[in-house]
């Protein structure tokens, strides 16, 4: 039987750094890089407090985010060998779930509806990997968590951490 | 720390054989009883092959399902003792994400979002107990199965049994 992984979307095979980004300096005139939010909250990474909240209640934010460099390619490749989840926290949001559902079947057609889990937290989620940006799903997880890089957790070193999704690769393909 | 609990929607906590049975002589004008269709799969529990699909796939089918008996006061009674997780498989008909998110909203307004879960299969879900129908699901689960009684499963005898949301209590309390 083929071990299990758990994807994250957001901030993992979404680009929602680069969402903020763009969509602040469309909305505030500043244009500000990826190493500006570097070790900050989602709360306080932009000076305007609450900021990417308002951004992911936005209708069309979840539709429209870019996908992670490399995670479509990615993805296909570790679905030889593992059976793929994608696993993504979509309740806080009502809106969310259709648009991620769109985005889903826009960009990663190759995932079936059979392998789709939206939930509040993800604590009674059993995979043998968990890839997410998010410590508070990592933390709790009880098979081998992996890091995806993000502003948001430059902080913290108790994890595996990966920056890209080549190292995704490098990574479980050793480990298969 | 409590035991889980992962609770099934259709059929366990939403009487979606009523919301049939309802629509069926709604549109058809001939009026079936839950006997009529006991022991029969959900593609010809009625004349019309592919009839409880179409109703499934009906805008305004998963708002309006009325409530299994007794679901209410018993789940409410389950969280004393229990974390309690409603996963439902909603992923195969993508109207349903915002309808039973909804109904839950409605009906079961003491549920947080953290313990809600829509998914495709339920192979990845990891609690104590599952309380489902189907028994797609309860099969291959790793914890305690309990199986809620549906006119699509009388033929099955492998996994306990429970008529009510009486009887589910009454397993549980000398259990928890």
């Amino acid at each position: 039987m083929k071990k299990t992984i758990a994807i994250d979307m957001d901030g993992v095979i979404a680009d929602v750094e680069k969402q903020f980004l763009n969509w602040y300096e469309r909305d505030f005139g500043i244009k500000m890089v990826k190493a500006d939010i570097a070790g900050k909250g989602e709360d306080d990474a932009f000076p305007e407090k609450g900021i990417v909240r308002k951004f992911a209640t936005t209708p069309g934010f979840f539709t429209t985010l870019p996908v992670m460099e490399g995670a479509i390619e990615a993805v296909q490749e570790l679905m030889k060998d593992y059976e793929v989840y994608i696993v993504s926290a979509a309740m806080e949001f009502p809106l969310s779930l259709s648009e991620k559902l769109e985005w889903l079947k826009l960009h990663f057609p190759f995932i079936s509806w059979r392998n789709i889990i939206f939930c509040g937290d993800k604590s009674i989620i059993n995979t043998d990997f968990m890839i997410d940006d998010h410590i508070k799903n990592l933390d709790y997880f009880k098979g081998h968590p992996i890091m995806f890089h993000a502003f948001h957790n430059t902080g913290y070193t108790h994890h595996t951490r990966v920056h890209d999704w080549q190292e995704v690769l490098t990574l479980l393909k050793s480990r298969g």
